[in-house]
């Protein structure tokens, strides 16, 4: 009569191993933490699930690094540093014993390279899809974090790494794209957050582009009450992205799912940026300026206006 | 090509008025959190699935204060005090705005009742049931909150409120027990998180009940290395529970979903217990003990073992 649960054993074979200082060894109802003197803390949670924001065939260790990225790229949006996390799973029962152990070890490998630890969570059924939640918590000195809010006309926009890969990554196993070296697939499935950039005092906004980069500028033009042009030549794409052709640029701009910062920058912070961004070893580009006026406008080679469909994702 | 997507509108319109202090309008990647200074944080995220933690036609008002109160309910286990809140929403493409309405107009009531407010979170779409997680963060005084791991032989097994409710309500909604005045479909929608109880120094261990009695007052005698004998004639039972009759009876001690607090007290310590719940206005009842050796004991009003099939719920 006091055998523990089955889910008992499930949590103690692959999520204890995860669990960091504060988390009590999962074993009590809440987690324990003594926040950094002196900071303030930065707090996002998403989730994801299955046939929205992975498919059901990717492996399962990469689900779950990508599930703790993309949160670590809304700390690294806020240029805060990571302290810990928690994680919720609800999983079809029969769910093999051998997807949460691959999951978790997916887990263990970015927990190990970006120092961070799980601090509690919870572990149920579900009717439907596997759905997942991580809330990331970081910290940052007070007053210090980079907001959306806050681009003046003339900032020039730059961004982080490449352009459009995850978005032709899911195309690619979809089979929609060919996709000769995997290095597509690789960055649907493992994005990578820009974490490490001390952007207070140089960047005057910022945000991570998760939904489509036409779409995400919008939203630093609306909170700055101003306008965007982008020279779609300078976006920079992977080689894997320019090799797809013309047929594809489109979706680059708006595909989402890249988990680059996106950042406003006055010209006279671009030598800083650019000496930050060699430090780290994270590529930047200048690709438009804000302007007057509103709405965000890129332009072809010639200057005309590219016209799109729609500027990225919505859920709803 | 800036107009943003429509997940923001319903972001806006639903969510934004829960928003508090550091959540900075939910327009930023992260939320901002000064911790309270000389404190520890206590953290909890419970996840809720439609169909398995709630009934697809249970209103969806009380499906988001129930949401907020099961993890209310774990700080209220540590002795710990709320602070605020992230919430993730998995919700079908379709559902319908009034749906999203009255999920926040519940989450609203609770946050005024219980001084707590939205920090931040997610929406997504789903293909499958709807899906919901919170983050509850709280605070206590370092080293005061309560554990699970710490009874000793001797200690009394105390219980907040009444035992089973939940459980009944779950049937009663299932049509397979009456319930004439709703009361026990209520205690099922809406369970009341024991917060404010000062708990440091009067019990030695305690946990909140959300897997059936008998199972989690296993859970309390494993880390402690002990058994407990509960006099089942003393668990507290609301008049509907008891008015369901003995058929009913072992339901109420494995069924899950009381979301009272089971706590470990050294009996000198009970009358400073009993003056506790009295000013906070929470009945507490003695219904046991915890002996040398190990497992639950339930005994029935002539001394005999109560004989149970399962201990309560597990997920997998």
């Amino acid at each position: 009569m006091t055998k523990p649960p089955a889910e008992f054993g499930l949590i103690a074979r692959h999520f204890r191993p995860l669990a960091g200082e504060g988390s009590l060894g999962l074993l009590d109802d809440a987690a324990l933490m003594t926040p950094p003197p002196g900071r303030q803390l930065v707090l996002t949670a998403d989730a994801m699930v299955e046939g929205v924001h992975f498919l059901p065939d990717d492996p399962p260790d990469t689900i779950g690094r990508k599930l703790l990225r993309v949160n670590l790229s809304d700390l690294a949006a806020m240029a805060a540093a990571p302290l810990a996390y928690l994680l919720t799973v609800s999983a079809p029962r029969g769910t093999p014993d051998r997807w949460f152990a691959a999951f978790a070890t997916g887990l263990a490998v970015d927990q190990a390279l970006f120092g961070i630890s799980l601090l509690g969570g919870d572990t149920t059924s579900t009717p439907g899809p596997v759905s997942l939640t991580l809330t990331c918590i970081g910290h940052v000195a007070p007053g210090q974090a980079l907001r959306r809010a806050g681009a003046s006309v003339g900032d020039e926009i730059w961004v982080t790494g490449t352009i459009g890969d995850g978005a032709l990554g899911l195309a690619a196993l979809q089979e929609r794209l060919p996709d000769p070296d995997g290095s597509l697939a690789v960055r649907y499935r493992l994005p990578q957050p820009r974490l490490g950039l001390a952007l207070h005092g140089i960047a005057s906004a910022g945000m991570d582009v998760s939904d489509g980069l036409v779409q995400d500028l919008g939203h630093l033009c609306r909170l700055a009450g101003l306008g965007a042009r982008v020279e779609a030549t300078r976006v920079p794409l992977s080689p894997a992205a320019a090799a797809a052709g013309p047929a594809w640029r489109k979706a680059c701009l708006t595909g989402g799912d890249d988990y680059e910062l996106l950042l406003a920058v006055p010209p006279c912070r671009a030598a800083a940026l650019q000496r930050l961004a060699e430090a780290a070893g994270i590529a930047i580009t200048r690709i438009g300026a804000f302007v007057p006026g509103e709405g965000v406008l890129i332009l072809d080679e010639y200057g005309a206006p590219v016209v799109l469909d729609s500027p990225g994702w919505s859920h709803f």
